[in-house]
């Protein structure tokens, strides 16, 4: 049912194609883009076009950039003893952000993940073994999300890097700052127990 | 706090322009852009400066157009005796999904308002008038939403029509079909009884 004409129908099909924009959502962000001057709606087309034509992967870490190697990895006042293996660009951020963390990155790019016919091979991890034949690296944090895949490709990775005596550790999982015990999960609160800590 | 590439940042940026975008929406959006191939993402852009470039208001009716007059005021078909009466372009595809109004519609691009400073000559209203000289015009129908603005700009247009010996006529308001009565709010309810009819 085609009740817009043809570039406004266009514009909505195109959006609604974008994750969590339904048809509606999209039906308002297509008027609110006809609504803007031009000047704010050719800005985000060109943003669009210029983000997908620039932005590359750093062949050395994985993670997005806009030139190679990304400013992660060529920044040479970083801790070269350790590398933080994360699931996918978005996870560096969130590490960057608490600007406690010092050393490089390595993005996988996934998880392993049978399920969906993704073996070692699909993700971003010839590229770190690699890496770890630098004999700075002492250690290797692994920081994949606590689901069922990524602790498999956290085990499957220990196991993998550990021969070399490089040194494999997992972030901690257990109950959130600000959480409350009465609302955590069993395997959240099991995780929190077994990972406890003297005083 | 920029840790992306720029031409990420921007893109970012742009997207949460967007009503309801917020920051971790339009970086989402963002990545997602990124992961799919050239030829979808460049669509959306393309989509973007295409509806902008070839949409237009049309002349007559106001409504969203990619050619002047749109293709409701060019059909011959439709019911000359009835104008519509709608704020936005939005209201003219609700009506239009109904596929019972035979009409003509006339979209205002917003409502009389004195507190944002909007009043009579601020919405497309001058044109109306205009059209209402065609003397096959019998009933106007205002279909303005049901808030006070709504209703105060559907009063002062039937105060400016009526004159005229054209038949004003509001939509109704009441309980939405499926609704319960329970659920409905004061106002709603109000609506219902002064707008009752005999069985």
């Amino acid at each position: 049912m085609n009740y817009y004409a043809k570039p406004l129908n266009k514009l909505i099909n195109e959006l609604s194609r974008l994750p969590g924009i339904g048809g509606k959502t999209a039906q308002r962000l297509a008027l609110h883009i006809l609504s803007v001057d031009d000047r704010e709606a050719f800005a985000l087309a060109d943003a669009i076009r210029e983000a997908k034509e620039k932005m590359t992967f750093c062949s050395i870490c994985g993670n997005l950039t806009d030139r190679d190697p990304c400013s992660i990895c060529e920044d040479a006042g970083r801790d070269p003893s350790t590398i933080c293996v994360v699931e996918s660009p978005k996870d560096v951020i969130a590490m960057e952000k608490i600007r406690e963390y010092r050393g490089y990155y390595h993005v996988l790019h996934g998880v392993i993940s049978p399920m969906d016919d993704k073996g070692p091979e699909d993700i971003n991890l010839k590229s770190l073994i690699t890496r770890l034949q630098d004999t700075r690296v002492k250690e290797l944090i692994i920081a994949t999300n606590p689901t069922i895949e990524g602790e498999a490709t956290a085990v499957y990775i220990a196991r993998l890097v550990k021969p070399s005596g490089i040194r494999v550790s997992r972030i901690a999982h257990g109950i959130p700052v600000g959480g409350d015990l009465e609302y955590a999960d069993e395997v959240t609160l099991l995780k929190a127990i077994e990972g406890r800590r003297e005083l």
